[in-house]
């Protein structure tokens, strides 16, 4: 790329994202009454322009078919009739939810008459950098207009037909409103480049969201000048303590490997107390085997059952997002503890137990976003936590963990009224 | 620096990391009964060691003059008694507040039964990237530790000797309780490549707070891997609308301007509505000047009141820290909002107005971490908020915005009991 090219591609970006800096103060301050009625009229115009966003679609799923890609590839990137139709339900639903800005988390007085409140407001400007999935562009842009925030969207080239459609459709909804287009934004350069250049804008963006495979996450992470909210992976554990109820374990473990394997609060490893492994684990084991699940296991598993693979060390930091589980016998309550919190992720660990100091301790020690006592860490989602809806999860620290809904896409700011109070 | 020394250093520096890391997980499920104590015995230790600090602070001034460092610099560095007292109250003062750790920021249940609760837990390992003043110390090592967060200190090269005769004392009250000393961390290396090193260690560290002035923090911003919290600078306003109380306005613009113009809370510029300048400035800027104020005004301004010098757009964006004043007359309360968003560096911005809808209209568009309706600027800061104790004043948006306290250090988990739940 010559070097006139990469700067007209820097300042139409830099220009896209100081559009939306000034759009995103306009959509701060707009009535929850305008915004549900925008999502209620975008989930409309997806319905309404269901035919030419499928046929958007097939020209890239052609693409990706000519170019070999996989058929899970092309099953994420397909749109149809139905898929449309739950798009323009979540926006519907968006619509209904409580809307977080203005909310004053709370308020109180000085001792010289200051009054201080907590308001909620939206952060700004988000970026959302993304992989193949189309309905990622409308959640996203519903979800970020209903908490007030401009968005800029950066969607894997392969679904760069399907995303401009959503986006033209949605954007018509915006600009028929009376609202800057700069509300929500689409960047529809196929150049890698065009990333790089949006992270380095931090004057204007806010908060950028990595959502897609760890690579992708490592690379924005490593670029950004931007605050950076996002998850590597979700190395998720159950530990079956000695007071565990055994049908209750089994039930949990079976669901939180086999029902969806594929996603992040799906488990990898489970660990067991010794105490009670050779009662437990055998029968465990034959009933995973059963739903093909392959097991991986250390020294002990494998005295107690026979054939069984060897996991090595690698395997207890890997997410095979697959019908693979590895499984370690534990002395007891506390190396299960420094197991989780030295090869996990930090993000849905769970431990199936009768005792409730048991329970208690793996609560306070499990440094993890989200931390079970008898349930299964399928449950770590927004939409099961009861947030209406999710833009993604955070295995980070600072500003939101776990599941993150319409509040997790706001800040606060203080707003101080006084009566001509000065410092002494 | 050779590539042996350099990797020495490293393996060094991420050693204490590892261990701080380690030691965070015991700290943060300490009684808060036992930290209380903790943080009196240091209060005392410090009273104790008086001498011994204040002897090492002596080669830290001697060293200092000897460079030829500036009289500011040597005053920042200078301990005496009653510096040290205060060291020992903040300690002190630090065991009587309420211990945010564990805290039910919200418990609820769900139609399943499961029973999720947002708990508040400690960040974990924080690193503060600091300059000379040796108080920073023990102020942050109390903080933190009363937070239940271990703590990495990099203090600057020239207050060496003092920090580390101050870490010295309160590390032995640390091995006295019988806790694990990577609690506290001092970096007694000079090489400024230490800091870089620690700003790699993304997998241990999890927040860095560079406190400083704005070369240090943007240095720690371009390198850091770990999630930083900071202001940079503050550029505050204070906006007098036509329906002001001029007396009061005059009030709160001396008190914001010269009380202590050196801080980032002090205002860099005044913008005064243009029904009421012609009445309001001359006598304004006659009290300004009879603080030894120096003026930099618009055109407008400059036409009002003879023999003020010309404010550049330069003058607009500048934070002073001194007694200066840029000056501005706009068209109304909309050319006040879009020049503090435009120049300021959302900090805190103050209306004067007796006409409410002006202040809610400027509450809500101002997008500052604090915005004044009718007080002087100056009141941004831990203590004067009512939180006790303050670790510093974020102009981010993510995590925490304005005063930060105990609460600030603090992030949440979800802790989620059920009877055996699984995901249908």
């Amino acid at each position: 790329m010559k070097k006139t090219d990469k700067n007209t591609l820097f300042k139409k970006l830099s220009k896209m994202a100081s559009d939306a800096k000034e759009a995103s103060r306009r959509l701060a301050n707009l009535s929850t009454e305008k915004k549900n009625e925008c999502l209620r009229s975008m989930a409309e115009a997806l319905l309404n322009n269901k035919d030419a966003i499928l046929a958007s679609n097939k020209k890239d799923l052609k693409m990706a078919k000519d170019k070999g890609l996989s058929g899970v590839f092309l099953e994420r990137l397909s749109l149809n009739d139905k898929r449309i139709s739950e798009m323009a339900e979540s926006l519907k639903e968006l619509s209904k939810l409580v809307d977080p800005v203005g909310n004053e988390i709370k308020t109180w007085s000085r001792p010289n008459g200051l009054l201080i409140s907590k308001v909620r407001v939206p952060i700004g400007v988000i970026l959302i950098v993304y992989e193949s999935r189309p309905n990622v562009t409308s959640d996203c842009i519903g979800l970020c207009f209903k908490s007030g925030n401009a968005v800029i969207l950066r969607g894997g080239s392969e679904a760069l037909c399907s995303n401009s459609a959503i986006y033209d459709v949605l954007k018509k909804v915006i600009l028929d409103a009376g609202l800057p287009q700069a509300v929500i934004n689409l960047v529809k350069i196929a150049d890698r480049k065009a990333v790089n250049a949006l992270l380095s804008l931090d004057q204007y963006i806010d908060l950028v969201m990595p959502r897609g495979g760890e690579s992708l996450i490592r690379q924005v992470r490593d670029r950004s000048k931007i605050p950076v909210i996002k998850h590597y992976k979700g190395v998720c554990h159950v530990f079956v303590d000695k007071a565990a109820d055994f049908a209750m374990a089994q039930r949990i473990i079976l669901n939180a490997k086999v029902q969806r394997p594929s996603v992040c609060n799906a488990i990898e490893t489970l660990l067991v107390h010794e105490a009670i492994a050779r009662d437990f684990l055998p029968t465990m084991i034959e009933a995973l085997q059963d739903a093909r699940v392959e097991i991986r296991g250390c020294e002990k598993t494998r005295k107690m059952v026979k054939g069984i693979k060897k996991a090595t060390d690698k395997d207890w930091g890997t997410e095979y997002l697959d019908l693979i589980l590895s499984v370690k016998v534990v002395a007891g309550i506390d190396e299960a503890i420094a197991h989780i919190n030295g090869y996990g992720s930090n993000h849905s660990d769970a431990i199936v137990t009768q005792d409730e100091e048991a329970a208690d301790k793996f609560l306070k020690q499990i440094d993890s976003a989200c931390v079970y006592v008898n349930a299964s860490t399928r449950f770590t989602d927004g939409y099961q936590f009861g947030f209406g809806a999710e833009i993604g999860i955070s295995t980070d620290k600072l500003h939101a963990r776990g599941p993150m809904g319409l509040e997790e896409l706001t800040t606060y700011k203080y707003a101080i009224k006084g009566t001509g109070q000065i410092r002494e």
